[in-house]
């Protein structure tokens, strides 16, 4: 079992920024994750990797793989307060689910 | 309602092992926080702020002042297969909770 995390690397996002949408992406796919798989996920040490994807379209298109295989996943637009234009799309992520289904959607992304 | 994250600075983590770091201990300290505490958080954005610590003591301190404080809280240590040595301390989280409770306890930290 495990999560991947992909974040955009082309935003020029600081670390902290880049931190705190990973953790968001993260923690709203968890939440979309059956009882199951929250549970299995978390017996294996929460498993989470983070990769990086260099274009928005990259984002959705991964975020729409996921859909399409039926996995949990969460697609994360920043609020724009700070670094970023409203609703600028930042991260995604896949999983709690087999580490095979979770790389059949994210097994070609170099990590971040 | 908001949650800090706090991160240790002096281990030079790279910036995905850092948004991990992160990413666990945001999760579970949000599941240390009441059923009420979760929703009101997620109703008012999931707000996330990322800070840094520079010494493992500044974690331990953090950590134990929410727990006296009765604050949702989880410190994070790395299993160390990949940057780290085993069993060291990386992020502390504090929150969901209160904007004034949570600053009580990591309100003087510089953001990450």
């Amino acid at each position: 079992m495990k999560q991947a995390i992909v974040a955009r690397a082309d935003l020029g996002m600081g670390e902290g920024k880049l931190a705190a949408q990973v953790a968001h992406a993260s923690l709203q796919a968890y939440e979309e994750a059956d009882g199951a798989a929250q549970r299995e996920w978390k017996g294996d040490g929460q498993k989470k990797i983070v990769l990086r994807a260099d274009s928005e379209a990259d984002l959705f298109e991964i975020n729409e793989q996921a859909d399409v295989e039926g996995l949990p996943h969460a697609l994360i637009r920043d609020a724009g307060h700070t670094q970023l234009d409203p609703g600028t799309a930042t991260a995604v992520a896949v999983g709690p689910a087999s580490d095979r289904a979770v790389d059949a959607v994210t097994g070609d992304l170099a990590l971040y």
